[in-house]
């Protein structure tokens, strides 16, 4: 536990409320937002009431491990820290702090390409802690290339590749903001190259669409990721995947492990929530490959549910951003805390003590019309 | 793209508020009502939230193309304009400043037979600009056939049978206004004929709704549909129908083509959303046919998901009025405009670069009870 | 068309308004309550919704016929008057103005047994015009033959009787009101002998409650609705049947006619809408006799549903007492009228010009569930 | 009936919405708070509403028997007081005016073990009036066999073992008042042993919670139940049980009787109201013991339910604690009194005027799916 550091933040509710009245509205709704209507937003978190918890009773709760691997790797808990962008929005040490929050937690962090702070010094604050980097394939080849090199050489043990954004969603809070980002910070993995192709905002798109529709390669397929698979050490990790099919054709060309995810709702809007599509994504992966989720996450009962539809772990990315705002890496060590340590009274209550018993028990976690059937 | 006319208008939400406002409450109504209860109004647009797309990733979204046919006539994207009366009670240029609107955006239009300005006018402002025509069947069928006459005659593409319409719903909210058509307005296709005729409005029922009562033949059958058929050279395509039995019946009486409709809610009240139906009579026309659809369609999630369900393109009204009341020609095409982009960007998220594989994409789109089974 | 009363009275529902205001508390309480939490009572009234009218196009809606038969008896359209108590707390003139309003309309109307006018007097200010005579069976057998035997005198056409309150439901609002008759009214079948017996209201039970429990006779079965049978010349009818198991056992015991109906969800909460039983009652009795429903039938497609369910026709309580309230017999006219033109409006919308081909029109009005199969 | 103690005390609902305003904030949270967001909390209650009562007519309501028999006991209704903490925070003379209005109305009493009263007093209080004992697991596994001694000794009838507390649910509210018993109170179970080792609260955890963690063992196992039910002479009842395959375990293992319940909603958040779950564990049990549930019950609709699904009765804990706090012993009659009487008249309304007979009437109670199949 690092510290209780206000009085009143029990839990990630707590910490986006107050996060939310802290931020200017320009960061806060970059964070916040979603796509269009932001009905994939919304469902994303209110699909895991749709799942309810089947407890078991007197399965000796007396210990509890929520120790897990992703990938090889083992993990103390399998909440991992989402890829999110421009962290010093939030707090003046940005992805820094973040960064000794994941590390004071144990949480596997997975770094943003589009991070105010260079990927080398992320990586050189972790230490032995390990991280994954999420990479955007760029029209500049080359420059892909060169990043994919650079994270291997900071010593990243993993590449995620965002897998749904050949062009940006249109959040529509941005827009009327004419967001972008601010004049003091810059994409630090880009320095030299992309700062000065940072077009303006226009009435109908801010900044940051336009440089992804200028700089994202929206051509990408299949065939260029088994590319990529092979050009690197390093295991390829595909997040954006919501069809089984896709994670059939994932495995296919090279990757070797799977998120579900939908961008947090920021990318195309009216679909599904990604707890609705995880066991479909899971069927048809047939345990070859890890599938993670991230997505409408807020407290253990929702990471539960997950473990228990068949993920390997979830990852976070608002909550992170709120404990961050509010307390720099001390708020993001809390928020990792607070969830695990839900998750743990969670599997103790429902008489699951590890994670692989949840995988096991047979329908510990049900979606409501299971009830009508009685 | 014509003109970000306002900023702030992003999205057809923001034009039905500017329209509302800046309306008088008599057109106000009359445009945005519905019969009865309103129910099926609502519903049109609530039962789009009951699908949800399920998006493919990495498909090459580098080009994305909106073009297909309509009937054979190519059309650059699928949203053509719903026939709606009296223009010019949203817009002093009325009807002439949708047609050019329509032309600016390459939208197919459908010519009311209630409009305020002659038919010959429309499409001569249209120019080599495609339309069709919307027709009633009056009792007094020698006008009926002029009317046909002339719209062949003006080089109108199709005729479009209104089929719901055998006697004018009751929408309240006109009958509490006394609605009439303002004095300086006229029923422009009717001028030497029906404006002697106009009555009044009663306590319970509307000016128009007398109108319809004593001027259109409430007994329509499909005879009436197999004989207008045989009579002009133009296809005749039916706009209402609701059931496959009925789209079948359409086809066997020489119909081309079927606009599943339910009139915006405007005549029956408590019956189905029209995205509800329209696998129903997608499947009981087996390709012999195209399928359109209105309804309720207020952004580009709700025209891909009508695409994926089966449609060949989907048609608006309410949105073109509220562009033309905003703007006039310059609204209708914004709001064209802003619906292409946001089928487009859809359209490119989801995986489904063209028309054509929107439709072959199996359960692109689902209804929510989908997910009950997973 | 009996009067446009008050301009703006254009439905069931400006009624309800208008009533609800105009009532002192006691009277509209006791008219507009349910029994307990009033879940039965919301709930006949919201189940309507979850049907939907798919029309048919092109039928020929030049005439449209609402009437029908009854019994043998021929009626002008399938909208009776449920029996409802104490028409004099609405009107001065009670129960004489509401039969004066079921006569304008052609509404066959069942007279109560708690009215505040004789029966003898209902009967004869109806003249010609049918009406039925609703029964309570009290303990004092005498009592109750004498009041079959008075209605077949009268004139009456069959006997309701009323099988769901072997005790008054707790209708909690009246229990706070401490609600009993005003001391200016009494129940007028009763005069000579219940009268003298009427108990007050207690801490826990309405006057009302306590004199149900002194006089009517909870032990009622099948075999007492036989003898009954046996015992006049008139068809009985039974009002109050929830299950097609009763259904069955009504025909068995010599019963002509059924209505569902759960007392307006004044007697057991928590019980189904009749919406919702309907078609089994009406699949349990396979055409052996007429099956009719009330409860929450406030407009024309709440109608044409429950015709297109199965039922021969429907009875209206609440806004007849509503009609009454607001304008006497008028009142009751004009809310009959409103009805049976929203009905008929609905058939013509609907193709279903009459009320036979209602009933014959397959799956012309489903369960939401219908479009979950889609 | 012992006394219409305040004129518009009518329901629970009604001693709910004064109890809450009398009680101070910190008893007040303790006893109406549930676990972390309160979804099983609010759950347990709405999900009676899922179920909808399907009553018969005509079936002799002239005598009605609530009386049934809890393991060979028979008890004149079905309906037992549930284990509850503290009730000396709600009125001062605490356990006592609540076995005093227990035996009033003839209720079964659940003691508490964590009464503010020796279960001595309690029971010589009680008479000859029968009370079942509740009872946790210590880890100090000889206080725990002291208190089954004890409880022996004092002349309890069963032992009611909870099972789905390993530690104790993280109640919110309780956190953040910081909750602990008041000083002049105390676990009067475990005066000599327990006192001494109370924790005070921390920013994370409520004192209370800190104590269940020291004291209680969360090792417990179906061999931990074997052991205790052979170690008594009296049965062993376990409360908690949520799924038919443990209910199969607490039989094999020696078990008498089965609670299903989910600790109102204090345990693990996000479970199954304990009304959906009812019907799988009866199913399991085959009859074999009997099966009670607790959670939600607030009125003679949801013990109706209860019962028809299965349960051999049901136990009330908030409803008593809100009795108890608006006028002691008489309040917690009255409460007893207001769910029997309701109980009494929905079973005379729906034609079951024995326990028995609700049990054997098919399909009285349904999930509303069942009207979407019809």
């Amino acid at each position: 536990m690092v510290v209780p550091l206000h009085s009143g933040l029990l839990t990630v509710s707590d910490y986006e409320k107050t996060a939310t009245s802290l931020l200017p509205v320009h960061p806060r709704d970059y964070y916040n937002g979603g796509a269009e209507d932001e009905v994939t937003l919304r469902e994303n978190k209110r699909a895991f009431q749709d799942y309810t918890i089947r407890p078991f009773c007197l399965r000796d709760a007396s210990s509890c491990s929520l120790s897990t691997s992703f990938l090889s790797l083992p993990v103390s808990h399998p909440i991992g820290i989402a890829p999110t962008a421009f962290h010093r929005m939030a707090h003046p040490e940005g992805e820094l702090a973040t960064v000794r929050g994941a590390k004071a937690s144990s949480a596997l962090m997975i770094a943003s390409s589009w991070s105010t702070t260079p990927l080398e010094e992320m990586k050189k604050e972790a230490g032995g802690h390990p991280m994954w980097f999420q990479l955007y394939v760029y029209k500049d080849r080359d420059l892909t290339r060169s990043i994919v090199r650079r994270a291997e050489a900071a010593g990243y043990f993993a590449i995620v590749l965002t897998v749904d954004t050949p062009l940006l969603g249109r959040r529509l809070a941005d827009t009327r903001n004419r967001f972008q980002l601010p004049s003091h910070l810059k994409f630090a993995n880009f320095a030299s190259v992309a700062q000065e192709k940072m077009p303006s905002a226009s009435n109908e798109s801010s900044a940051f669409m336009n440089y992804v529709s200028g700089q994202i390669d929206p051509s990408l397929t299949w065939k260029d990721v088994r590319e990529l698979a092979k050009s690197t050490r390093l295991p390829v990790i595909v997040k954006g995947v919501m069809r089984g099919e896709d994670a059939v054709e994932a495995i296919n060309n090279g990757v070797k492990g799977i998120i579900v995810s939908n961008h947090g709702g920021r990318q195309i809007d009216s679909g599904p929530a990604t707890i609705h599509i995880l066991r479909e994504i899971v069927d048809a992966v047939q345990g070859r490959v890890p599938v993670w989720m991230d997505g409408g996450v807020r407290n253990g009962r929702d990471i539960f549910k997950a473990l228990a539809l068949g993920a390997t772990g979830v990852f976070v990315g608002r909550p992170i951003l709120w404990g961050l705002t509010v307390a720099g890496e001390n708020g993001v060590a809390h928020v990792l805390e607070i969830l695990s340590k839900e998750l743990e009274y969670t599997m103790r209550l429902a008489g699951c003590p590890t994670i692989e018993s949840i995988r096991e028990a047979k329908d510990i976690v049900v979606h409501k019309s299971f009830f009508a059937r009685l």
